[in-house]
């Protein structure tokens, strides 16, 4: 099995290494996929020296499985090369997250949708993916109605770029060049993720309510999100208000929380034990 | 006129201080009240030198005007005390504020409210403050029906304690001793201000509902807070989805905040004016 990782310098590419190793992920052959000015350099990956190579070179080495951790430009020029010829692609990027030809997947939540013969699946925004994980379960039980969200946003979801900028501000050494956001981010608080749409939301906000509808199969469920990037490094959080179209009690859907995989409910707030963007690192 | 500031040591005491000097606030004499233990000390405002006196002394001073700037314990137990000798007294503790025979004021909200024989007048909770003072207009003119607020709060809400915490840990000189907070607050994100109470809200979110609802004069409102400390140094923050009563068109609403005193609309966001906590600081 040949496993290609698609953007491997970046801070999601290398993440991504790291989980691969933790986890043991079985493949007989590694390709480091980066820019073409990148291409030719050497990347230490588990003390083992790769060559990085370009996205070309990737596509003719036809790859069993390749992972996207790129911006959204390069995963809609070239994921379908790879899936054309048989690639199963994952995609980190919005390109294709709401084409209707292609499935969103949280596997804890629809990976039941998955076939076989899948060649592209998407993968949401990394606050989607928390909203979800809590929201299936209580969609599934009650049915959801209505949610109000509010988001506190780590500078590691802008990348490198967003942890280099608050580094150096922290620093003193902050510069004009490089900067991942327009306004200092330390110390501040920023509304502002992705490009703001004619309706005065931001890109982020709109693939929180597009990406939840599409995950939870509930098109026409009325979402409105606020996204804001504060300044922690890692480990987003937020604020969700919702409103259940059944009855329920708390008790009962703290129990469905607890049952769903990968969810940890931390209320015991009398012993002080709520979660935080700290112990959630851990 | 003979002005008490109760609490003069503190950071609420300090910055009061400032503001006074700045705005010329008409006094003939000052009188700085800290605890007895650091009564007899020295104090300095504006090149002027002060002796600190306790609490005792400064009843047997009859100021006409006294500020707490103390937590609720002492203004619990001594802002009576002034207003039984005729001072008016304004507290910016939790002490009276929702007690039935104070009036809790907002000036530009609820300035009319006061009458020259006020003795005890109520200050609210600081994020409660700016949200009265975008929601008034829009319940004057529209009615509020539904209010869901999630709060991103600067250290300096807890004092000089929560400043302290946060540039220790961000110096690395982080120690145990005089923490506000149970947790690291650098590069943190804490959803716990006050105690928590038995329904798992904590005493600040109970305050935002209280508070708010006193204030507008809408004792049946329904409001949930999410209230959470950030790793900023000043300036709180707050998203509040409004539903309300009435029809509105957005312009509208934009048009009753603008005309507001005290408000400032920043929504230029296609040229990326909003607002963030570094700009409210000029």
């Amino acid at each position: 099995m040949k496993l290609a990782i698609i953007g491997a310098t970046g801070l999601v590419g290398k993440t991504l290494l790291t989980l691969l190793q933790e986890r043991k992920f079985p493949h007989e052959e590694l390709l480091l996929v980066a820019s073409a000015a990148s291409a030719g350099q050497q990347a230490r990956v588990a003390d083992q020296s790769y060559q990085l190579i370009d996205l070309p070179t990737a596509v003719k080495e036809q790859p069993t499985i390749a992972i996207f951790a790129t911006d959204a430009a390069v995963a809609t020029d070239w994921a379908l090369r790879f899936a054309a010829i048989g690639t199963v692609v994952v995609d980190n990027s919005a390109a294709w997250r709401l084409h209707p030809d292609w499935k969103l997947i949280v596997p804890e939540v629809n990976g039941r949708l998955l076939s076989p013969t899948d060649r592209l699946i998407a993968n949401p925004n990394c606050v989607a993916i928390s909203l979800v994980m809590a929201l299936a379960p209580l969609h599934r039980h009650y049915g959801l109605k209505r949610l109000v969200i509010a988001t506190y946003q780590a500078v590691s979801g802008s990348g490198q770029a967003g942890v280099d900028q608050l580094m150096a501000e922290r620093s003193g050494l902050a510069s004009s060049a490089h900067q991942a956001y327009l306004y200092p981010i330390d110390q501040n608080v920023i509304p502002h993720i992705g490009d703001f749409l004619e309706d005065g939301y931001t890109q982020e906000e709109q693939k929180l309510v597009d990406e939840t509808q599409k995950i939870l199969e509930a098109p026409t469920l009325p979402i409105t999100a606020t996204a804001v990037r504060i300044p922690t490094l890692r480990a987003h959080a937020v604020a969700i208000n919702v409103e259940l179209a059944q009855d329920f009690t708390l008790a009962g859907v703290i129990q469905d929380l607890q049952a769903m995989p990968g969810v940890v409910v931390t209320d015991t707030v009398q012993k002080h034990a709520y979660p935080t963007c700290i112990a959630a690192q851990h």
